[in-house]
């Protein structure tokens, strides 16, 4: 049986720090799904001089401030991608590439920095679209499969998922060098829509249409509505009360993808705020 | 004619310098009253470990960083205190002790460490009740006057009214040794209620009653509801929407006086977040 942990938190920019440093300090269990650098938003801002205590610091100042403190609380953050958050009832369950885990709340504090679904994207999730090609590779064994890359680490996806599909096409989303071997087909095309009837059967690009039975989007990461199926939404964001409550009994949100303004010293106190809460939420379970 | 401000911040804790650091980088023209100290509560903590950024200060040590951050931005901390708010349409009236201060918009950030009214108290403001001895002194000349202090600084008030007064009694509700001069009589007794027709006649204590024609109430900060008449409160808070504003256009609140929970660092988001929109709101004025 998993583990289940108190708070779960996914994202590891300021609003997911503070939620996990005040959730440890009120000795809960938690865990953070998020990125070794913190937030790449974080580490390009030239200069901070809003966040108070801090004047006149570089971002990379700041992010050095924030990973002190969650060393010395002994804070580590899972690289891991959460895909999905089920609400399963008096817990959650999160699904990471090749990983379940289970939490009493979770805290959503994933930025505002995702891309928009494809068309046809919503629609084929789970029928022939996914977020986690090595996960579902086996389902596409001897199959075409298409990739549609938004960074770097989904050329190790890409390279292996073609060691069993009969053929594999790569859409990068991003420029660099592209480290991949050769079964892999590079298309330099803009994805427009995928097709399809029960199942998916083709994507179509600006300037082309690809048979494909599969359509892996590895991005940053996916909307709040994508992420949590039944998640309120206002304008683009995760609605949420004063208490950074969603509409989801013990999932709370925090940080950019509550509202604007998008600043590192909101996100924190809405962190915490919504930290302090789920902790509350799980006492009141007792 | 007075000057007019953009912004006018009430408190010098989390919430009013976040707000005070914000509405600075956007330009405006801000004023913000409080306390050289900051914050009492701030200053008496001894450990602060959920502050983002800060692993396991004393709140002096967080003070400090705090004041570094205002004095590099040039920020002055105006050491009156305000006693009442008046929204006059497009801008609002501040009363301080012997002054008048303008502003656009005016930010509430007073905490919540504040008194409860007496009985009697707020019936009876403007009709022998004051918060401000020195400035309604010449209305008591040769007139019976009692003063309910609740901090060392009503000591100047009380030697200064005693001059005019025909009696000038002194009710200390902290303790400690009281710098008076000989014309102020101190009632060791606990206040009950104010008593009066259309005007104060009596002060009801514990063990006696007074007869007396002015009583002030000087203590740290008044309830939000005193200080701004017509503010929308909820469970003896300040009611905020997500913005931080309140029910009173161009007013809006931040930190402990809005709400649970009590924390530096969400005080400190959410007078970010309320200078950002008082900022919105100055400039859609335009």
């Amino acid at each position: 049986m998993n583990e289940r942990y108190d708070i779960a938190i996914i994202g590891s920019g300021p609003a997911g720090l503070s939620a996990a440093i005040n959730g440890k300090i009120r000795n809960k269990n938690i865990i953070m799904f998020g990125n070794k650098n913190l937030s790449n938003k974080l580490i390009k801002a030239p200069k901070v001089n809003n966040y108070l205590g801090y004047s006149d610091v570089t971002g990379e100042e700041l992010k050095d401030a924030f990973v002190n403190h969650i060393n010395d609380m002994g804070i580590e953050i899972i690289g891991e991608k959460i895909t999905a958050v089920y609400a399963m009832g008096d817990y959650f369950t999160l699904m990471a590439n090749d990983k379940m885990y289970e939490s009493k709340t979770v805290i959503i504090a994933t930025g505002m920095e995702f891309t928009k679904p494809l068309k046809g994207e919503e629609e084929f999730l789970g029928r022939g679209v996914g977020y986690c090609a090595t996960c579902d590779a086996p389902l596409y064994k001897g199959k075409k499969v298409t990739i549609v890359a938004y960074n770097k680490e989904a050329e190790e996806e890409a390279n292996f998922v073609s060691e069993l599909a009969s053929r594999l096409y790569f859409i990068p989303m991003y420029k660099g060098e592209y480290s991949l071997n050769s079964k892999v087909e590079i298309i330099k095309d803009r994805p427009i829509e995928i097709l399809g009837d029960s199942l998916v059967s083709k994507i179509r690009l600006a300037k082309q249409e690809l048979d494909t039975e599969g359509v892996f989007i590895l991005k940053d990461s996916i909307s709040p509505g994508q992420l949590v199926p039944g998640l309120e939404l206002e304008n683009e964001h995760i609605k949420v009360d004063r208490n950074m409550a969603t509409n989801i009994e013990g999932c709370f949100a925090a940080g950019d993808c509550t509202g604007k303004p998008y600043q590192y010293l909101k996100s924190a106190g809405e962190g915490q705020v919504a930290a302090l809460n789920a902790v509350s939420y799980i006492d009141s379970k007792k």
